[in-house]
């Protein structure tokens, strides 16, 4: 914004210009921000990881309205470290082993801050050509380290974008999936379509396909099982599939996963896609957080049968160092999601998308704006190499190997599920007077919330085939072999003190 | 990530360990980081608006798979100057009047890197508190700063979630809307549905519809005029829903829009609700860009009869300086919102959620994960306060209303609607020669491309009520007055040779 102008008939009358990207104050304030930032990774392991404050605190602490004047840097600085680090859950803390970790590196951050920094938005080539070409050149980068055949790269004849989350690249796919049956068959058969996962597959799964307009009894989740460590299996798959054919049903898109939220068990994308590619179903692979290992020759095997499928997705912000958000999605015919989310409104149009077959990425995601996305993951992989990333997967696993080592070392615990990639599910199992399932799941939500409350580390528990388990996510950015010995320790101590106290109370 | 242990059986054999978040080494990169895009500030009228790049060019100059070993930031930092920055369309630059600002500020910036930095993952409440409460602070200090009634704050009976763009919080709102039609109508009349905006309203509005589910034919567009500054007329609205009714379909979403996309036109907001309301349909509020005018009364009018609406949203990354991407949504009764779009998956399931009706910020989006947004904001309302964002915002109309004030005075222009807010939509339609509109839209296209192809100024066209015009949107963070005056020196030079031009060749 500018100055105003005395000249004009009803110009305003304002004191000094305001001028809130002056490049000197700017810098000044940022170099600031860095420090600070910098100073709260060096002293992270002071905090609690699970934030301890109660609901509403915050409101409490802060004013019902805006200020009508500005108040300094300063000012701002010290109310972040009052009132809002106390209200942080640590996800970049070394003793976070809940949900999935969510990495980060300083390549990552610069790269964010220059994404940030140059605030182009890029719905169409034009309108940021850098941002849409480097875009591209990522994801085919990113498609080679996962020996992704060639129809999934633009090099190649298919083609992939950076989403927000996996949600969104699911129900981009979807729409992909549906407004071809639908084309076949008619909008008004809409409610014949149906999809598929497994009973493991995420929640996002499920709420996709209501928000596309499937209709939830259309949405099949095939049953698995702790015998075949829940993952999908290939059998229940076809005879589901036959059953709703024979109903007269339209089978149309199959989520398959590669490291389930809850287990990280993993369907056999090879056998799953040859069910379903019988029927022509769409097969997506949400590889959100296990993707990210298959750069390894170690794990590339879960990707086996890849070259069956339709869609492919990973999230770099979970397992990639890129901090949130950042999922890659790769499809082998891009132009039938194109053709499902393309608009062309006059006030975008321009010779570069009309005549120069450019890819506008406002096409391949359902919002319009979009910001410079790919910058980070560039800078990670140039920054680290290929190599380094590969050791980076490696070494959460080993850890992870470690801590399941320990597991299997005290006979009170028990590991309900062999470790799959960096994460340990198990559960504290001490046998006499806790026979039945829910004495053992009061007794093992007595420990998390023990370990919890200490904040000395932040664990979740998951329930899959009935049984309710800890799980033990390694691999944040800062965790270290030591976190992960003191974890444990921890772990025991607080189990000491349940069956202490439950047997006093017995 | 940490080292690997030696004692275990199967350690991976590495050399010193990989540690991408060395506090040390972060704060070096980000420093280096923060002088690049202080630099960039600095020097950017040097660079052209528009890229001048081929597509494809990106292609040619980066290697076609991610290096194996790390490069230096150094080598990164020089080809991000030499292969991306020449591929930008600078969308900060001063000389930028296309499309709508996207605007910034020193605060949101360290508000982002805070952001990005915390790195914290607000599904919900318990996995990052400070997240979840700052939010519902700052959207009700927006909320208070709008003057919107109580019934939209979560101080009063409602509240508001910010979301990436504008096209989510629409896909948001309407499926709370379908969804709560459907209960009455049952999922097999999903056909019967329909939803009205005007053919002004923005192209993601059509998309959104058909992502989730409304049949294309169902998606009516009220048709405007130029006598109406293309605003959507509340008596053609009823007749379509009237007409509609009487079809047997069932109305169910308006969309109605403040400041559209073509030519910043605005609805009358309280005329077309009340002829919403009498068919029970859910009427959204689309304030994108003109919203944020709305905190000085010269504009509070155009939200009258917002107490008769179900949902509004504006965005803040266009016009509150606060960086993309951030779409402020609220909403009258959240709870029909949350309900349609929640899920409770075990391994999310925790106390708080369960007994202490917390908000769950992942039940208000599609997605599920998400970034501490709020920061970003808060940051700026603190840093300028609302009488610096008030003044921002005044300059720009002021800016604008100088520029039309040019455009009026050479009798070779025309002005198409009224200037609006800080958009001024006009053409040249010099007379003799140029009578009909085929050959005013080509002498128009040229003179574009001109301007464009200078790189001294980019300016976007539109056309609405078939006229082909040049849209001049004034407000960028760094654009003062003197921009603006060379900006139309720009255009009046390259008129003079496009004119010169086309006389010559007849």
């Amino acid at each position: 914004m500018g100055s105003i102008s005395e000249n004009c008939d009803d110009s305003i009358s304002l004191a000094a210009p305001f001028r809130p990207l002056e490049p000197e104050e700017f810098r000044k304030q940022a170099h600031v921000m860095v420090d600070f930032i910098a100073d709260y990774y060096k002293n992270i392991e002071n905090y609690p990881v699970l934030s301890q404050v109660e609901p509403g605190y915050l409101k409490n602490r802060l004013p019902e309205t805006a200020p009508h004047l500005p108040e300094s840097f300063e000012t701002i600085l010290k109310d972040i470290k009052k009132d809002i680090v106390p209200g942080m859950t640590n996800w970049l803390s070394p003793n976070f082993f809940a949900y999935f970790p969510a990495t980060v590196s300083s390549a990552a951050f610069v790269g964010e801050m220059l994404c940030t920094g140059f605030n182009s938005v890029g719905f169409n080539w034009l309108a940021s050509p850098a941002s849409t070409e480097l875009e591209m050149v990522v994801i085919d980068w990113l498609a080679n380290m996962l020996k992704l055949p060639k129809s999934f790269m633009f090099h190649g004849t298919g083609g992939g974008v950076i989403q927000g989350t996996t949600s969104e690249a699911i129900l981009c796919t979807l729409i992909a999936a549906r407004d071809g049956a639908l084309e076949k068959i008619g909008m008004e058969n809409v409610g014949k379509l149906v999809v598929y996962g497994s009973d493991q597959t995420h929640s996002f799964f499920q709420k996709t396909c209501k928000v596309a307009g499937i209709f939830p009894c259309n949405i099949k989740l095939i049953p698995t099982t702790r015998e075949d460590n829940f993952s999908m299996s290939p059998i229940a798959l076809r005879e589901q599939i036959e059953a709703d054919v024979a109903d007269g049903l339209v089978p149309i898109f199959l989520c398959t996963t590669v490291g389930t939220t809850s287990t990280a068990a993993i369907d056999p994308v090879s056998e799953v896609a040859k069910v379903a590619n019988d029927f022509n179903i769409w097969v997506h692979v949400d590889a959100a957080y296990a993707g990210s290992a298959c750069i390894c020759p170690e794990f590339r095997q879960y990707l086996d049968g890849i070259e069956l499928v339709d869609s492919f997705s990973l999230s770099p912000h979970k397992w990639l160092l890129c901090f949130l958000d950042c999922c890659c999605l790769w499809l082998k015919k891009p132009h039938l999601m194109v053709k499902a989310l393309s608009t062309n409104p006059e006030y975008l149009r321009n010779k570069r998308s009309e005549f120069d077959g450019v890819v506008d990425f406002k096409d391949w995601q359902i919002g319009t704006g979009r910001r410079f996305k790919a910058l980070r993951l560039w800078l990670v992989m140039r920054s680290y190499g290929v190599e380094n990333l590969k050791r980076h997967i490696l070494s959460d696993v080993q850890m992870a190997k470690m801590f399941e080592g320990l597991v299997k070392s005290d006979p009170r615990f028990e590991i309900i599920v062999p470790r799959a990639f960096a994460l340990v599910c198990f559960r504290l199992n001490p046998g006499k007077g806790y026979d039945d399932e829910i004495d053992k799941e009061i007794l093992n939500k007595e420990l998390l919330d023990l370990i919890n409350s200490t904040g000395r580390a932040y664990m979740t528990h998951t329930k899959a085939g009935g049984i309710y388990m800890l799980r033990f996510a390694v691999g944040t950015t800062l965790t270290e072999e030591h976190h992960v010995y003191a974890a444990w320790e921890l772990i025991k101590e607080c189990t000491d003190a349940s069956l202490t106290k439950t047997n006093i109370i017995e």
